[in-house]
């Protein structure tokens, strides 16, 4: 392997959208299963394509609404969870605002901060988890915080106990608390705590939930109104309306039986414990994942594993280092048990040499 | 009418995705036509959930290079031309650049600029036209321009000659042209020009030509791919690929045949006959519109002209000054003929006290 091979290695991206029969891939974070039926009773009918509404579709917003106990203005429905940060950040931050990030972090947050002239900083996770003491002293003197649980890369859950900390913390300090909770309905261990108050903003999306990653539809929600009017109106400039049709969906998919999400939690728990039993068989050092759908085992010279898996054993997996810990990589379960187990016996090959 | 009245006129977005049965809205600027009606096709087979490239659908991009005369890995599918220009400023734009906007401009141009941490100026129309004397003065030092023919609010399509000094302008300056021609296929006087360079960005929309503003579609595309490399980095981070299902929708909508553009353009020319004879012969002051679907007459007192407009007829209009231009008011014409001729006796009630 060259120094230019390696560097072919750019980022998440050069993996996003790849497909190929012999391709097993633990990249991207999608779901493989289908979404709810109902979704597609929208699409033989559908005749809307004027402009909406900025902030929503008002029936989705509802809907959300309901669910969220927030009032249905309070509610923005955005381009994905993607959007919903990049207007959160692009409402608060002024050239050289500082924003905290847990490290590791989801590829996309120091990026979204820098796209939108702040600064990111750092607090680091003990083996996923925040460290109040740490986190106590790097929230000083932020714009913002962007916390995720459970979280990507690390599947963890933050507790209860942790969580409203932090959510006091930053009401106390007047430092906005974002809060990006797309795999709230993806809890093997522990309990999701949704924080709440005038400086906090909850994220969260359909691509997970209910597995329509590519119809791009997310929310945020807020008790702050004020913040809320300056998310549409930046929106109204940036993007105008989500997709009315992908909106359309978002609202049948709503209607899915209570069902539908249990049974997508009990394929997701069957295969985090394949890939998590399998890669301890195998000898890696990881922690077990209690939410999403992400494995972070750490690996010696991760730049040579991650691509000798791709370009000899057609495996995609993501360096820790996009993630912001070099020692890493990440490996996402969203595929089907037997694709798991071909991996697995892939990454074996790939150790012994072989 | 009392000033908080007046107050109450915010912007556009107040009237964005408002209906009602007696309402007459020459406000948004969007098609009351339907899309060709290919784009149904996709809909009762459409299974395709999972992130796409962030970059767009290959196929929807190889058909826009086709058409556009540029590689396909020129073309990037975005969230409608609002997102196109978005990702422009924010790839470009460090905090303080200038970027040159003629007035009137679109209402969103100076709010995106300010968004994305730059500072707009200001080159004036002259009845609509550029004044390349005035553009060559301004344009110095600037990071960027936006230019937008046939324009919203004005109308007008600027001539190929002046496009083509300002296309030589911008490339031997290194300054951004972001050349915004969504209506390009709304002409009814004069010669679209296209401009090119390693300086130019052109962004163009499906929702215009197509009819179908609420799925947000629309693209970029330039000849310099290091630009191209940078918008899609942003994208990938500010909001992933564009609704697969709007993708897919536009991909039919371009193999409708050519008689469905100029069967619209015929529909439009008869509306903009209908709109600007009709203020003509109620004494407004305005230029013929050459392109778009906008008119922009001279009015006294346009804040309570457009607020007792709204309040007691019913009728919607933008106020100029959301344009950059208090003396004037902009109705958009896209609705149809008897909406249009019920809208002008509004006016005429209106004006005559009635």
């Amino acid at each position: 392997m060259s120094r230019g091979e390696v560097n072919q290695l750019t980022g998440p991206s050069m993996f996003i959208g790849l497909n190929g029969d012999d391709l097993i891939s633990f990249g991207s974070g999608q779901p493989d299963l289908p979404p709810p039926e109902n979704v597609f009773k929208v699409l033989p009918n559908f005749t809307s394509f004027k402009y909406g509404p900025i902030q929503g579709q008002r029936h989705l917003m509802e809907a959300l609404a309901l669910e969220h106990h927030v009032p249905p203005e309070n509610v923005v429905i955005t381009n994905g969870a993607s959007e919903a940060i990049d207007l959160c950040f692009s409402t608060l931050l002024k050239p050289g605002d500082m924003v905290l990030l847990t490290k590791p972090y989801y590829y996309a947050y120091p990026r979204l901060v820098e796209i939108n002239k702040g600064v990111p900083t750092y607090t680091r996770l003990v083996k996923g988890k925040i460290d109040l003491d740490d986190f106590r002293k790097a929230v000083e003197g932020c714009k913002a915080v962007l916390v995720n649980s459970p979280g990507n890369p690390t599947g963890s859950v933050q507790s209860p106990k942790t969580l409203s900390e932090v959510e006091k913390m930053c009401n106390d300090l007047k430092v906005y608390l974002i809060f990006d909770e797309v795999y709230c309905n993806l809890i093997y261990e522990g309990e999701h705590y949704s924080p709440r108050g005038e400086y906090v903003v909850n994220v969260n999306s359909f691509s997970k939930t209910f597995a329509m990653c590519g119809l791009r539809v997310g929310y945020l929600y807020s008790e702050n109104e004020e913040f809320i009017k300056a998310i549409v109106d930046q929106k109204t400039y940036k993007s105008m309306n989500t997709s009315i049709l992908s909106q359309e969906m978002a609202f049948e998919a709503l209607k899915a039986p209570k069902s539908f999400i249990t049974h997508h939690l009990e394929v997701w728990r069957k295969r985090r414990d394949l890939i998590y039993n399998g890669l301890l068989d195998l000898g890696f050092d990881l922690w077990k994942p209690e939410g999403a759908f992400y494995v972070f085992p750490r690996v010696d010279n991760p730049r040579k594993m991650v691509w000798d898996l791709y370009k000899r054993y057609k495996v995609i997996t993501y360096l820790g280092e996009w993630f912001g810990v070099e020692d890493r990589i990440r490996l996402s379960y969203a595929l089907d048990a037997r694709k798991i187990e071909e991996g697995l016996e892939r990454i074996r090959q790939y150790l012994s040499g072989s």
